[in-house]
């Protein structure tokens, strides 16, 4: 029996192997995580809305009625083109055919600083991570003494104005009235600033422009200030530098400017291009490598002359196409190219409302919210995630309440006045 | 205004903060976490059913509304008598009267090889560690060839028979039924073993025997070995020990034979009796110390000769004692002795079954299971974690599944193979 490799389980790698699975062949899925990570939503873990297990689903429950199917929980190090053999921590794994949907990691722009310092998005320890240290950043401001450095644990800069950069800024200035404002009342609310820094003169770019400008107007409603036309060249523990020489004091740096291939993909054979992506033949193999492909945030592919983004959507359909080429091969057709349906995109923008263009029309405000909800919860994997997504969403959208103000883990917060282990830290009222 | 600072905001400090606010004085609370643990569903974690935030809930949430009270997280280093100063990681604290109620640590019984090896459940870490290991000796299983070997992976000993014991032994028979046999269809289920090991003649000890011979014949046909009369005397990563020189080959021991004082009130100038407890006058203050208590699991108390358990009731009422005793002394008045008021005690045995020992009654069966149920759904901590938890049960026992069958966190299983790079992993079903 033939055996396809999947490597990487998420949108891309998924759809691939639902599309496969009992039609015939053996399958082998690698990740080296046992889950299936929606990530769409972990900026409101980071946020505390959702906790990380209401995002994720275990793999092993999906496929475990597949047929010839197996997983293995192994993160692969090189791959062999010429005996199509995977190297993995735990050991070698041959195919037959080999679907790379590896993801991407986030794109720094090639600021060394900034990828010291900032926080992004990406795999579920990001987002509880990002969680606690916003929550750590206000404890610390109450013990601070310097006005300055108490500003800046309670000033967070996010750089880019993209979706993600977008919906975090929104959740995090609902997180900071509905919650912090109360639960930190001995700061002083003037002190807390959420900046938001996008390079282009729009937010939301890739959107029609009125829908930028509707969320550009609806953050700054909220207290987030938009600063276009900006870019950020640097950073340290402290501060954020800007191109111009300005540097604003601040300790928490969330960096959403897209993403790049997994640094996997190196290996193959072919130059990579905008994004280290991996350009790829009309059926997503790779040149000369019929029976490699890549999908998903990692693969070069153009609609247009235009790059696709890298986002869910493009990668669940380059699953199911991929896995219909492998299908149609096995009967001796050839197969049509690959081509995009867009369906369009969406953002929330703060509770209650969202920007959407779907099929071609633009939508914003509550209705284009709903569809957001909507949407998100059917893409969800489970019933039980679904039902606990939705229970978070009732608590905190009707009673405004975000439950999840946890900070977890091992560590402690660093002390801040290491050098003053005298000083009483709880002041008279 | 009088400043009472309360240390530990487990089920004691809570219990006294709760009562004490509001009441004309400034409360200070210290704990090293934001949330409040609520400890009797830990094992739940570990076992999949039940995700670490539904069980938590942020301390500030609770507090924020009350006067006069603020709460600082940070962890005591040293207790300043004299001075009536704390010194912590973060600073000082200067108190009027003091609450120390900092809970317990696990008794490794002296054993350093046990609390080398040993998994305890006792901080929110411990649950979600515990199921990341219980899943990644799974997965480890899969790629091992030595069968002995493979067959330690698969084998969890449980060393004490008290209700965590118990409650955990089932937990975890029912996941490898329910879920775990399903999701590794490659392994033996011959190969998977729980053994339940406890030093005295029967389980669940300070039950009612009967209660004790039901759980321990509930287990035996869940599938778990039970041992009785047997001592584990030491530990390897890949053993178990007991005494008489018979060994276990096993990489998971759980460790539950009871707790001792949490170490930070060793500081106090008094002998500790049984388990590191701290001996206390009638009224649960400090001997020459009347400003300072010590409630829960550090506190050593008797009723009727006897030492009071070291679980949530007596620490809850404690907690509401001391805090009338300062209101009581506010007033001039001089308050009577302690006394403990039991009520019972419970546990589960499995899906559907607990045993009960309630105001003198035994139950066991069904009926204590509900009565289980309805208890901790209760005793939680907010509207949304008991919908989470409801939504869990209802998920794990009406629809027996668990879908947080979860590995995370940073790190990658260890490869088990690493002597032997280039072996196939995925072998032919």
């Amino acid at each position: 029996m033939k055996r396809v490799v999947i490597v990487g389980l998420g949108f891309g790698g998924l759809s691939a192997a639902r599309a496969l699975a009992g039609r015939g062949m053996e399958l082998v899925l690698v990740d080296r995580q046992n889950f299936h990570l929606f990530t769409p939503l972990l900026y409101q873990v980071a946020t505390g809305s959702q906790e990380q297990e209401s995002i994720v689903y275990p793999l092993r429950d999906i496929i475990r009625d597949w047929q010839h199917t197996r997983f293995r929980l192994a993160e692969v190090r090189e791959i062999d083109l010429g005996e199509r053999i995977l190297h993995t921590d735990q050991g070698t794994i041959s195919y037959d055919e080999l679907i790379l949907s590896p993801g991407s990691v986030p794109n720094f722009l090639g600021l060394e600083s900034v990828k010291q310092y900032a926080y992004a998005l990406k795999y579920l320890t990001d987002g509880v991570s990002l969680r606690n240290h916003i929550l750590g950043a206000f404890e610390q401001a109450l013990e601070v003494r310097d006005p300055e450095q108490r500003r800046a644990l309670l000033t967070f800069v996010i750089v880019g104005g993209g979706p993600t950069g977008v919906e975090f800024a929104g959740a995090l200035a609902e997180l900071v009235k509905l919650e912090l404002w109360r639960d930190y009342a001995e700061l002083s609310r003037e002190d807390v600033r959420i900046i938001q820094i996008e390079a282009l003169d729009t937010l939301l770019a890739p959107f029609p422009r009125p829908l930028g400008v509707y969320a550009a107007a609806r953050l700054e409603r909220m207290g987030v200030e938009v600063r276009l036309n900006a870019r950020v060249v640097g950073a340290t523990q402290n501060s954020v530098e800007l191109e111009g020489g300005e540097s604003i004091p601040s300790s928490t740096l969330f960096w959403s400017t897209g993403v790049k291939a997994e640094p996997l993909v190196h290996q193959l054979p072919v130059e990579p291009v905008r994004g280290d992506r991996i350009p790829l033949a009309p059926d997503l193999s790779l040149a000369g490598h019929p029976e490699v492909f890549v999908i998903g945030d990692s693969a070069y592919v153009e609609k247009d002359g235009q790059p696709l983004p890298q986002m869910a959507p493009v990668a669940i359909q380059q699953g199911e196409y991929v896995a219909g080429v492998i299908l149609a091969r096995k009967e001796g057709e050839v197969p049509a190219p690959f081509r995009y349906r867009d369906k369009g995109m969406m953002a929330v923008v703060g509770r209650g409302k969202a920007v959407a263009t779907l099929f071609g029309l633009n939508f914003k405000g509550f209705l284009a919210w709903l569809v957001w909800l909507g949407f998100h919860l059917i893409s969800l994997i489970g019933f039980r995630n679904r039902v606990v997504v939705l229970v978070n969403w009732i608590n905190d959208y009707l009673f405004f309440g975000r439950k999840l103000r946890l900070i977890t883990g091992e560590t402690n917060p660093t002390p801040i006045n290491g050098g003053d282990p005298d000083r009483e830290i709880a002041h008279a009222p």
